[in-house]
């Protein structure tokens, strides 16, 4: 891999700028609460795993910051930039799992200020470690289900540039692919904001897999045309019953290809599983700027004063779902069932 | 309406560009067949009842600019021309309808070159204005499946540019708007060439119809949400058995009204059965170049040198769609049975 999303360097968040990409690999440096904030709500930085680490690195960043002199004053700062970094992105849980580790992470210790900077600057880094070696071991995985010859569909970008590296969907067939399988994956473009098109094309192009880029109304007929094998996409919240958000489209894509009998995988690390919520009519759905939707960089695409609706992820009820895939191995439904109980762990994944 | 698609003023064929919509209403004059081809393959008129009408007026542009002594070498001229027009766009069945209707008048006359061309023309704008007629009879008969206070999906553009004007899917929006019915509709984008968010966003907007512009991959979470009451669409070519050539993302969207229990109809005049064809197997997909997936007014959305797959069209099987709206009447299934048997002609209809 030739990037790293997001990395924490000399107590900056550098975070690779994915609105510019495939046009210019840009990065930006995040100095404090506010731009980390900017980059997570204008995309900058995107994708469940990745705001994850994202989310963690700034309970790190607001701690390393801090000029309270008191434990409590120091607590009650963190505590108001975790409030700041929850109210971004409302639909992936991993951003809300990266701050709520850290706070249990706080609220084990006892040690002096400095002390407590250090570890979860500490902690931050190695959450970003975990989540490329949990991507590894789902690649793994994943790769298990992919034969050799197969065509791969896959929606918006799952991938290295949405995780902490390797990526979650992109991660599966990019084992496959270092495992010498002879690939060939259909891109999804992934409107309004083409995360197909420029984010796993680009990933895909980086790693020398071959990949044709389709229009997300395509997919369904090249899956009645017999020419695509396997679906496999990321996730952004898995509930207790395996529904799953992922990006809008995912459902249709879910649909289609259960109406022509192709494997539907969702690919994911385990703390994407949510198990507050029992089912996905309990997801909250983001709604984005009708802009993204009726002009395209810069350019007006619709008629003007037009309405537009812009959700951002959509729910796929778990009975069009094949199997999930984790750091943790394959679950099959029922998903209730097995996520629980799977002793099943891989050499490479996380015990 | 405030606007005419195509037309025949001073022997010349005065098109409506598309490609400028909705920014600038600019027309063209095709003055000889190499202009009208040229408007045809870029889509400056498109849709399957439009390219029907410029087929005939194509052969009435050839008529009118031979310069043939005798009868042998201006049917000879008129041939050569038909076959450069039906070179123009392989799936849309009411082009060759266009020219055959043409062919068959040639066949039948005795009279001198200057009466022949005089009738040709006549013929098309007879076709022109029967277009018309025929729209408001679809619109009117697809109304009555509409009831006040439904949502409806659309997809592509089957309107008054698609056609000679009033449209088809559109039409049946237009005829329910105009008959006081409150209405909304939901209108698939349309990628890659936007003719959802460009030409019916506008067309709607042109009528006062209340619409809100989604991207295609939002159609069907919005169904499984109940947001949807029916789908409306257009047909380039039906075959005998129903299945339904048109726009890309149309099986998809069939596909998932058909899982979320909501009605989807086929607007299209009975010129677009093609009764050569007993299903939509034997239907040629039009392929169209890549760049326009990967670019988008001149802007590069995909890594450099990267693969598109670009398929015009689709084909839904019969077995998805509920009805299909002629300006004969609404065709229920078994389409082979009831296409030919219907005997129901509108007041407005063509008989």
């Amino acid at each position: 891999m030739t990037f790293k999303s997001i990395e924490w360097v000399n107590n900056k968040i550098k975070i690779i700028d994915q609105r510019l990409l495939p046009e210019k690999v840009e990065y930006i440096f995040c100095t404090n609460i506010q731009e980390l904030n900017d980059a997570i709500k204008s995309l900058a930085v995107r994708g469940a795993p990745a705001l994850g680490i994202a989310a963690a690195m700034g309970i790190a960043l607001a701690a390393h910051k801090s000029c309270a002199q008191s434990v409590d004053d120091f607590l009650m700062e963190i505590d108001i930039n975790a409030a700041l970094i929850r109210e971004t992105r409302p639909t992936a849980v991993n951003l809300f799992w990266g701050i709520e580790r850290q706070l249990k992470l706080l609220k084990k210790t006892n040690c002096e200020i400095p002390e407590i900077k250090r570890l979860l600057i500490e902690e931050a880094v190695k959450i970003a470690h975990e989540d490329e070696m949990m991507c590894k071991s789902i690649g793994d995985y994943g790769s298990s289900l992919v034969k050799t010859g197969s065509n791969i569909l896959t929606h918006c970008n799952a991938g290295g540039l949405a995780t902490g590296g390797y990526g979650t969907a992109v991660g599966v067939i990019r084992s496959a692919h270092r495992q010498g399988k002879k690939i060939h994956v259909f891109v999804d473009e992934t409107r309004p904001l083409l995360q197909g098109s420029r984010l796993t094309a680009w990933e895909l192009k980086e790693e020398g897999v071959p990949y044709t880029i389709i229009t997300d109304n395509s997919a369904g007929f090249l899956m009645k045309r017999g020419m695509i094998d396997l679906v496999v996409v990321g996730a952004d919240r898995i509930t207790r019953n395996g529904d799953t958000a992922n990006k809008i489209g995912t459902y249709s894509v879910s649909v289609l290809a259960k109406e022509n009998n192709i494997p539907f995988y969702v690919a994911a690390p385990y703390s994407t599983i949510d198990s507050k919520i029992e089912t996905g009519e309990d997801i909250k759905i983001e709604e984005r700027d009708p802009l993204e939707v009726t002009m395209l960089k810069g350019v007006n695409i619709a008629p003007d004063g037009s309405m537009a609706l812009n959700l951002a992820f959509d729910v796929t009820p778990s009975r069009y779902i094949t199997a999930i895939i984790t750091e943790k191995g394959v679950h099959s439904p029922p998903y209730d069932k097995n996520f629980y109980e799977t002793k099943i762990f891989s050499q490479g994944g996380i015990k």
